[in-house]
């Protein structure tokens, strides 16, 4: 009983864990503009309406830090950068287009 | 071609409205708590670890007004006031799921 409570607690805080690498305002509209293949910066922000350079630069780099998205930089002039999503990344696709799904269902 | 990039557009405003709706910060731990059936108040606020209970009634009336959960009071002394998932909400069970075992295989 106390282990299954315990359990059941640890369920919880993994789904905390979860929500705050994918949670943000922006990751999932980011994850999936990424699903296709490997993008550009500049694409990613033309991509993604109504997000500004700051905040993409900010949610790329969380995404990096928690393993989801790789970064290239090329050394062109202006240096070119690209972005990929990782396997662990990739494992979202089914998820988010269920989500997405769901959304298209229930939300309006 | 400029079709498919409004529709693309509108794609990911709905994951946006998605998250607005179950990516609060506590939002899927009730959900999740719900998912076994019916709650009180108090028995969600015990099996949420950390939440305190001005957090819980805002996240709750919350989801009530997004349609995931439905809200039933008892005119009992003190009153009771019990939870439970609409299908809009048990819809997202098998897809918080997955997201719980992407969880478990891939943070930590």
């Amino acid at each position: 009983m106390i282990d299954k409570k315990i359990k059941k607690s640890n369920e919880r805080c993994a789904l905390q864990e979860i929500l705050s690498i994918i949670g943000g305002k922006w990751s999932m509209s980011i994850i999936y503009a990424l699903f296709p293949g490997t993008r550009r910066f500049s694409e990613l922000e033309r991509l993604i309406p109504n997000i500004n350079t700051r905040m993409l630069v900010k949610e790329l780099k969380n995404m990096e830090a928690n393993g989801i998205v790789s970064r290239k930089v090329f050394a062109t002039v202006p240096p070119t950068v690209e972005y990929t999503l990782t396997t662990k990344g990739e494992k979202l696709e089914p998820i988010i287009n269920e989500l997405h799904k769901w959304g298209l269902e229930y939300v309006n």
